[in-house]
């Protein structure tokens, strides 16, 4: 019988769901709008009703028969020991006991956690840090996301919602940042502190450059570390701006935590080696000798498409261990 | 049966040892210069000697019998999975694998740890951090030394030598630090920090202090935190941004980790309430919404003089709950 749980991915625009396996294969999934003025039982209840045909699908093929064991919950803002999602930035939502409304439809065991979190589960688990104890994945888009595992556990810290690193203080009286405050890593170490960084260059320097053709809003970290490869200057400049000082937040966590691996997704991970082998160096460069060499700095390994699914899949697999080791 | 653990505390000058109870309570100590010129083998027949003869006057005492049951070891940079104590600062040697000379001598278990996050052991096993899951000590002297606790047990990473927070990179080409490198957050948040800004604070603008009168190299951070609290301008000054600099800090590592609570020891933690007052009104005006309130700055709650030996005492006690807990 092979066992299968559902992993939930709820995001601010799309929310995902599919069902995942002991190795971390998804073997069916869809997508679907959140509408994030509904109320939470609305999406709760579509969530629900798709789950319920994904299964139906999947019971309808043949091979090996399946069970369906346990259900994960990845969210902005969620809090897993509460079994909440709280306040959760691009949602209109207050307090929202999540875990209640799932066990209201169903009495298979579920789970819920912080999106960046379950993340880092899943690459733990499945991906680029199988086997590690002690490691960092960083998502590099809009923002700065993080899930940080310690001595092999996830850390969530005594308020529930630790690493966040993309609001850590970077620059005194720097960039006015989302949250409110200035100079946090996010605004310098993101796809769109990336854009920031090009376009302060270009209006201090002036000069040529083929990015400036296109509408700043549509501009992807792809496409700079594109014109990078192709010797724009301005890329160049802008990458390893950004680099120096991603690179500073990550010597701050090698000093605190000493990772064995620190992983890099999401946008800004795609403009490559123009941003990757200048961070490698600063980090090495910034490090106290001891450090030196101890901590891997790799593209993580899974496709986001999949990433909050297996995560969530993760979080599923490792509650139901928990139970059963504490039921021995 | 009375279980009891002798606790060593190898430092650059002194070394320190007692036999510790369960309670916390050690009931025997002295103490030995170091004589780091001196090959570590002598080092440790001399501690050997020293142990033993503090176990035949606790033996001679009347009351319940005593059973030694342990030895724990705290030494600056020893590495507790290799059991070794490597290119120490202030001691001359190069890799010593120090548990193999415990084991020479005798059979009772031993267990090795740095000297920083020992003392957080002893915190969290028998001081202000009792029972806390979360937590970090900062001890503030001539550098910033810290030991970290997530999800209740010690952190030291992949290399073996993490939390060391006084060498996160604070300000972009700051102060040179004895590491070698700039701006580290120890050449602004400890006891000699507090000294240079005070002495860099005075030299852009004159004026007149009582700590003026005293050479800077007896300057204690007790001094200075008794000039602001008489209204010494100077030293008012200098202890406000020396609590903005250590509250960046803090900050940094409540973004990443929420932990419960920070202890503060050490020299600078002397200087009182023109220190903690502005640590901790800075801390919580920098931290996300989410994190406010969640973390308390105390001061630590063992005196120096005992930290190092009821460290060594609360490694082995953990040491030897791990093998009675493998052998169930």
């Amino acid at each position: 019988m092979k066992k299968m749980v559902l992993g939930i991915d709820i995001g601010g625009t799309n929310s995902r769901l599919g069902f995942v396996d002991e190795n971390g294969c998804v073997l069916a999934r869809t997508r679907m709008a959140t509408q994030a003025q509904e109320p939470p039982d609305r999406l709760w209840a579509r969530l629900w009703d798709e789950a319920q045909r994904l299964w139906c699908g999947l019971l309808s093929l043949p091979g090996e028969r399946m069970d369906w064991v346990g259900i994960g919950i990845g969210a902005p803002n969620a809090h897993r020991g509460r079994g909440s999602i709280e306040h959760p930035p691009n949602l209109g939502w207050e307090i929202v006991p999540f875990l209640d409304l799932v066990s209201e439809k169903t009495e298979i065991p579920a789970w819920l956690a912080n999106d960046a979190n379950v993340a880092a589960l899943a690459e733990g688990r499945f991906g680029a840090a199988k086997g590690v104890d002690n490691f960092l994945l960083i998502t590099l888009g809009t923002g700065l996301g993080s899930g940080l595992v310690v001595n092999g556990s996830m850390v969530e810290g005594a308020s529930g919602f630790a690493a966040e690193m993309g609001h850590i203080p970077l620059v005194d009286k720097g960039r006015q940042c989302g949250c409110g405050r200035q100079g946090c890593l996010e605004t310098y170490a993101s796809a769109t502190g990336l854009k920031r960084t090009l376009l302060e260059l270009w209006a201090e320097r002036g000069g040529n450059s083929a990015l400036l053709s296109m509408p700043p809003m549509n501009l992807t970290a792809e496409q700079i570390g594109r014109a990078a490869e192709a010797g724009d200057e301005l890329a160049c400049e802008a990458l390893t701006i950004t680099a120096a000082h991603l690179a500073r937040g990550l010597v701050t966590v090698i000093h605190l935590l000493s990772p064995a691996a620190i992983l890099i997704g999401g946008g800004l991970s795609l403009a490559g080696e123009g941003l990757m082998a200048p961070l490698r160096r600063d980090v090495e460069r910034g490090l106290m000798a001891v450090f030196c060499g101890s901590c891997q700095i790799r593209l993580a390994g899974i496709p986001e498409a999949d990433l909050g699914i297996m995560g969530a899949g993760a979080l599923a697999f490792q509650g139901l261990e928990f139970r059963s080791a504490a039921k021995d």
